[in-house]
């Protein structure tokens, strides 16, 4: 089973934004065990949108369209769908009121526009967009299933996870797609491959290697494509178990979920409680956290102390500290971890103050400088880390970095 | 001048990692003048490579290529060229001994890997990677040019800045590509469409027009492709300047800006500050100002107060207000946006406390009820908006409701 995803929408094309629709997509339908052989981006153009949907649909058995269902003229996607079909449109009803009592709700006029947005080809199966207003769309061609989503992310995901994953396992008798994905740290790539190289050779044809290296690790990852789930699954934890005794020094971990997530879950499980301080990351670590549902059982505060005088004013830090050692020092970044702690009344605290440029630095505290604290119930630690040079990486690495030092807390509490 | 763009690497058609490399690479080329027709990701697989490379020649100039050039046996992008081309491959004494170099400096053996990424195909030419130990490639093929590039970010950044834009601009005699975009808030989409219907429908056929939404803001994006850059550049001018009469009260701004960035602006022009008070937001306003470099001039101090203790405890919110109306009340939204400005001694404070959800909804208040607040030195004002069903959606709107409030009363100040 194989499948291609087509974003359509210039956007894309002039590099105006990021295109997080498709990593969704393929991943919910590898976990599904359809294999993702292509991905393109195409324009607003009639033409390209049908040439393109043509030759993948050569290759594909099922071909997966976001973007371009606007009420607005430069969306095409539905109009040249039913040409392509050779499809008159028709007008559904529970389209248009869904339309229209979300509209009104918001105070937004129930126009021609979006009366139109209830015009579907009558060859295909709509998809109800609770989220939104305009439909999904589910055709079915020469055995082959096309579906066409609108590309607002929310509304997308929502219209996969409801309608197109439920009617694809449905539709299609699947076989497992299975990635496991181990962690190592200390080792260059090139220098892992040749200590791992003979077990590389012996690995099952079915079994594909991939090294992934970044910066702090090199994740090795195995792929095994339309197999038996089970058992593939159990020769991978055979392969990576030989694996942990030809480098037990270097393997720190299995990829599962991100960082927030694990914290998450070990703070809900135990009913403890987090709050934040952040300078550096202003509201970065609080709003990964509260991003995710059920956040408010433990989550109870946050302070953004950007100014000196939020640091003393709210945390209660001590501003000779802040005379004496700067912003960015080792105690300051304590003191608004046990100050956080004291003002929420939470179990753990979370703390960042830090350089995130691109002004800001100095010889001795470089732009990327964070300190960063964690105070528990018994104790607090403080680390500092080089956080990079660009702000939004700044940011993102040293919010990831003390998310981790407070997971390390956690597993040692 | 027709450009595509190709990701290689089973990563991304498995949905492991979210794509930027395009999107920089196609920003890029528009900005040469070079359009892009199409962007695909492909697997490290040399039939797909080699037929996808062929079709894109087919209707492209330019191609650009990038992952597939690590050291590991995963990685077959540059062996797949050299068959293609029927190249013999060469040892690059200059490659070699920059990586060389490279690694023993980080501590990093040079095994017959490292040296592996000094052979090249004899018929491209190098494009020297001084950040990273894979080199670029530029190849020239029946008059079209074939880029392959590595995928590690920084290093393609850098390989395009420095040696791919370079050549193709001495290369090929480039027109313009011009986007330009205004910002309109306070019209939906549709109605907006149907208010300007009769300028959009006047506008000259080599101007292009997208409806670009999001909660707080719709962007219309005027586009001409290979035109001369100058005259267009005024017809844009011309044409937004008509469409500025037809709806004066709702254009705030130009170009790409997003709200927060109009408001950072703003407030540092004034010399004014911020700070915020933060509950079902969880800090998504306080991070989206404070990733904008110079955000320390005016932002002082946030507070995620997602507990009831916490606005009463950290914002001074009466808990008998909280108990008569509930912590979603107009009267809560006013207290935190006034106990955020007095602690943190800001000119404006910005409050949001709703129901994200999934749970905590009512039938009074439904999940997505969201009131927010913003204090002035003068007065405070507070609106309820319905930011939708789903918590990612009710985080995202509420936080573009809530700034787009304190951006009217600026425009009032």
């Amino acid at each position: 089973m194989k499948a291609s995803i087509i974003t359509i929408g210039d956007e894309i094309l002039i590099g105006q934004i990021v295109d997080t629709n498709t990593v969704f997509i393929a991943r919910e339908l590898n976990a599904l065990g359809i294999v993702v052989a292509e991905k393109l981006s195409i324009g607003d153009d009639r033409q390209q949108i049908t040439d393109t949907l043509r030759r993948t649909l050569d290759f594909s058995d099922v071909v997966i369209l976001t973007g371009g269902l606007g009420p607005t003229k430069d969306d095409i996607t539905k109009h040249t769908l039913a040409e392509m079909f050779h499809s008159p449109m028709r007008f559904d009803e529970q389209v248009a009121s869904h339309v229209e009592r979300m509209l009104t709700s918001r105070g937004i006029d129930f126009n021609e526009l979006n009366r139109a947005q209830a015009l579907v080809p009558e060859c295909c199966e709509v998809l109800f967009n609770r989220h939104g207003t305009a439909p999904g769309m589910w055709f079915e061609h020469e055995g082959k299933i096309i579906v066409s989503l609108p590309g607002v992310p929310f509304e997308m995901k929502h219209l996969m996870e409801d309608e197109v994953l439920p009617r694809l396992k449905q539709r299609f008798t699947l076989r497992a797609i299975v990635h496991r994905t181990l962690i190592t740290s200390g080792l260059a790539e090139s220098m892992l491959a040749k200590r791992i190289e003979k077990w590389e050779d012996a690995l099952p044809s079915y079994l594909k290697l991939a090294y992934l290296p970044n910066p702090s690790a090199v994740r090795l990852r195995l792929s095994a494509y339309e197999v038996d789930g089970e058992s593939v699954s159990k020769e991978i934890d055979r392969q990576f178990s030989e694996l942990e005794k030809i480098i037990p020094e270097y393997v720190v971990g299995y990829e599962t979920a991100s960082m927030e997530e694990i914290v998450h879950r070990m703070l809900t499980e135990r009913g403890k409680t987090l709050s934040t301080a952040e300078s550096c990351t202003g509201g970065s670590i609080a709003s990964r956290f509260t991003a995710m549902a059920g956040a408010s059982q433990y989550f109870l505060a946050g302070v953004v102390s950007y100014s000196n005088e939020a640091k003393a004013d709210i945390l209660g830090v001590d501003p000779s500290t802040i005379e004496r050692y700067g912003a960015v020092s080792e105690q300051v970044a304590r003191q608004m971890a046990e100050g956080a702690r004291r003002i929420s009344g939470s179990d753990y605290a979370i703390s960042t103050t830090g350089i995130a440029g691109p002004t800001g630095g100095s010889e001795e505290k470089p732009v990327g400088t964070v300190w960063m604290a964690v105070a528990t119930p018994t104790h607090t630690v403080a680390v500092c880390k080089q956080c990079g040079t660009d702000r939004g990486q700044v940011i993102n690495r040293a919010s990831g970095f003390a998310i981790a030092l407070l997971h390390d807390e956690l597993l040692k509490a």
